[in-house]
């Protein structure tokens, strides 16, 4: 019990901090293979600065791609008895789903600025770390799945499908699928930012 | 140091167990939001088997989802000069990729349950339930992802777009898709169960 009294102490020096150990065995459990090295109270204050600027980065991805897709439209200026030339990022629910969930999550990664600030000033507190872990979690499945979905209706757009006799449309809506197609670069940039940032948490998360 | 001697004995009773501390310190640290409750040895037990349960199902529905879908093949029996009436899955890349990724997984999940039995036998070693949650994770982006675009695609087929003047298909290739529309369908079921599987290993994982 009296082994975690010290951790109520609002930290102020985190090199003092990283020398005092918190538990007297220091090999928690069974297993042993990934508890080996421990990092210290320094080593999470560093991990979690740089949480910070990949959140940081990843607000401004995200919300860069759901503008990039939200802003695509093209009217071609001709028309024909058959065919309507006008392209809008709503036409298509997949690229609607796209910006909406990387709405989300843009905003998300903004309310979750506080919790990872708490985690830079006390970086031996595990439950803002775990709750942001939880969030981060869903937003990756969130933005990964509107990503792919998105990917696949600008891979048709691209290049067609002959067994369907659906034709590309890029030659003829150029602007508007240079804008879809360049959210979806930008989507997955995001994605892998938020997939780094679960790593570091989870390196963070290590047994202290 | 003396503290972590005590894992390496092999574990023959689950009670006996789970009624002997680990630790002297029983808070680890701040935060203490979620640690308020730990789950025992039993508990664990209880915990590993539903997770073998579970990794049994996602193999079945994994493998029956990527055989619906690679097994979806029509040809209608009539031709025209502009249209060709054959459809099979590796006509779309979006349903290839749906294979391979679901093969994958039924792979990986009949791979896994070595890992699974090891944590039924020793609920308290955290080392393969750690390796589980790891690539468990990337698995669940993987199908998560191959579902997402596989379903944007199904969408098109049903029901088509207009400004972009792609036809739905499925009036035509009626048992096509419904093959792939089951196969989509099962590839959500076993999204859902791989994500229960991550929660509980995330509630098996918490400290002890």
């Amino acid at each position: 019990m009296k082994d975690s009294t010290s951790v109520d102490i609002p930290e102020t020096s985190a090199d003092a901090r990283g020398e005092a150990p918190l538990f007297t065995g220091k090999s928690s459990s069974g297993g042993g293979i990934i508890y080996a090295h421990k990092p210290s109270s320094a080593q999470k204050k560093g991990l979690a600065i740089f949480d910070l600027i990949l959140r940081i980065s990843a607000i401004v991805t995200c919300l860069a791609a759901a503008t990039a897709m939200g802003t695509a439209e093209q009217t071609l200026p001709f028309t024909t008895q058959f065919f309507k030339f006008d392209a809008g990022y709503d036409d298509m629910p997949s690229f609607l789903v796209f910006v909406i969930c990387f709405g989300i999550a843009s905003c998300y990664f903004l309310l979750s600025l506080p919790f990872s600030i708490v985690s830079i000033i006390r970086p031996q507190a595990s439950g803002p770390r775990i709750l942001l872990v939880i969030f981060d979690t869903m937003v990756l499945g969130l933005t990964m799945a509107s990503a792919a979905a998105a990917t696949s209706i600008v891979y048709l757009a691209h290049n067609g499908n002959s067994s369907t006799n659906w034709l590309g449309v890029c030659q003829q809506f150029t602007d508007f699928c240079q804008a879809t197609s360049g959210a979806v670069v930008g989507s997955f940039i995001a994605v892998a930012i938020i997939a780094l940032m679960l790593i570091l948490s989870g390196a963070s998360l290590r047994k202290h």
